[in-house]
């Protein structure tokens, strides 16, 4: 059966459809009529390629947490609906920067902008989208929005937009580079991750009314909700359904990216198999023989447990700090968002 | 002698520093003072990356509107420098991503971002100042300045910084098609060169607390002064002195880029004339025969003259509307700004 919320142009993103709450389908549905209607078909130039970014929508993720978050303080989604697309515009922008960087031809199943318009015209579109996301955030003024809190939900996301930059350019560092250990690689993925996760969850509850205590509660949430994300990302090819999910298990370990199980594998290995993955990471060893140390290593010291675990411990923080908030039903979805960001085959 | 403006590690730019008007000095040399204090020597990351796309400093000629149009209604330098150093950002942003676009390897007598640290880092460097345009619109809020006046302006630029991606997408689409005619032209510098001038001036007006007559006004101004810009950009590679601004007479011809001269000549010949044209910008023809027949029809028809003499008419346009405003010193400054930019090598 075909989830409500699912795009039907996009039967090859499984993931992006099974992990949306059941109580979160009405903000989806929302965000995807919204979606439509901002961005219809037969867009000439950059708005073309823009809608073919946005349409078929992945998960919504980060403009469902702005809603979400609204609402759990006593906002509307109509009033935040502009600003949570916005969300959507700096996430889609910059995956379009990536997969230029990376030189990646597909996403989610289809080609990625770069492939199918080209080079230019993706570096342009993502420059569009990212900028739109100023325009999305100011264009809607409802009834209950202050300028003051519009202006603050600008500063936030344009810092939170800059930091997503900055894990960018770090996680680039990193590549190859195994001895940079957790902490940076924690540091790393707060500003990649976490950054805009952060500032949808601020969007939201500045929009939305809330108080400081409820603006630090859900901020606090969407730290823990980006650690137990990424970490939960980067463990899927390690997973027997990572590949349903159309991660190759061999290519987090061909770029040299030391991801979070290949550096706890790391913490937890001796001196010997810690020589062996630093050697698999830096290229050292054909890919097939990299691949198979990288398995071995993780299997022998309990990474995955390990890596699964503090993923899920993260979650669980993330849904502890939301007993700030009034019981309602967003506050289930923020809570239903954590878990399932560390059970992506619900 | 030096100008006391200029940038002592940028000698091969000559027109970067002989296009500020006496009067703007004190401004520009605020300008560089603040860029230095904000993106100091060190920087590690995509901040370093930064640093070197914005310093030494180019003309600045976007910031130094942003903070003339505010004074010239009764703003104060220091209250706009944040928002003004905003438009350097979003300018330089985009200049970076259009040198891994177009594969240039200089810049201003200088490697580009993407030659002198990689396309992946030129990239992210390029997101992280057009993002970084609004936090500096947003982190200073002066004592005069109201939230709705500053989300005015994130809307103004953040509209003007989308319809800059699209003037870019445009120019793409115009390459090698000259019978795209006049109309479609002036249509793409109005958004490609025109949006960050009006964005810059409305920026100005709003934060200094101008009138809306003001606003439309300086608006009004910087829609003339893009196109004499642009016009008389275009036209500086086929003048004696656009060898100087380091321009190649040969590079738009070759890159089948329809510029305003060439167009004047594609309108002003006879048939044939516009055959051979059209033919030198396809490619049809060798690069240097390309550029021979570009040289000879536009001289055949007076074409680089009636160019020019359109330049001076927007020039004179863009001035007069300045008489909405009250005389003072940053309203000759933006009357200098006009009259430079037909005649850039005062």
């Amino acid at each position: 059966m075909t989830p409500p919320n699912s795009t039907t142009q996009d039967p090859a993103a499984p993931h992006a459809v099974t992990h949306v709450p059941p109580g979160a389908r009405s903000t989806i549905a929302l965000l995807q009529r919204e979606l439509e209607r901002r961005w219809p078909g037969g867009l000439p130039n950059v708005d073309g390629v823009s809608r073919y970014a946005l349409l078929p929508t992945g998960k919504l993720l980060r403009p469902l947490l702005v809603v979400e978050s609204a609402c759990a303080v006593g906002g509307t989604a109509e009033d935040v609906v502009a600003a949570a697309l916005g969300l959507e515009y700096l996430h889609v922008g910059s995956l379009i920067h990536d997969d230029v960087i990376d030189g990646d031809a597909t996403r989610r199943g289809r080609p990625t902008v770069a492939a199918r318009y080209g080079t230019p015209e993706a570096i342009v579109a993502g420059d569009a989208l990212i900028i739109g996301t100023f325009v999305a955030v100011t264009e809607h003024a409802g009834p209950g929005l202050s300028a003051e809190r519009q202006l603050a939900v600008v500063h936030a996301l344009s810092r939170a937009g800059v930091d997503l930059c900055r894990g960018e350019a770090m996680e680039a560092e990193l590549c190859g580079d195994l001895g940079c250990g957790m902490d940076r690689y924690l540091e790393m993925i707060a500003l990649k991750t976490g950054a805009l996760f952060r500032g949808a969850c601020r969007t939201g509850v500045l929009l939305g009314g809330g108080t400081p205590e409820q603006e630090h509660a859900v901020v606090e949430f969407a730290e823990h909700l980006g650690l137990a994300f990424q970490m939960s990302d980067d463990l899927l090819p390690h997973t027997s359904d990572g590949a349903a999910s159309g991660k190759s298990p061999l290519s987090d370990v061909a770029n040299g990216r030391p991801t979070f199980p290949v550096l706890m594998g790391h913490r937890l290995a001796g001196p010997a198999g810690r020589r062996r993955l630093e050697a698999a990471l830096r290229g050292d060893t054909p890919a097939a023989e990299a691949h198979e140390t990288v398995r071995e290593v993780l299997e022998s010291t309990g990474a995955l447990e390990a890596a699964a675990e503090r993923a899920r411990s993260e979650a669980a923080l993330a849904e502890a700090c939301l007993s700030a908030l009034p019981p309602s039903r967003s506050r289930d979805v923020l809570a239903d968002v954590a878990r399932g960001s560390v059970d992506r085959d619900r």
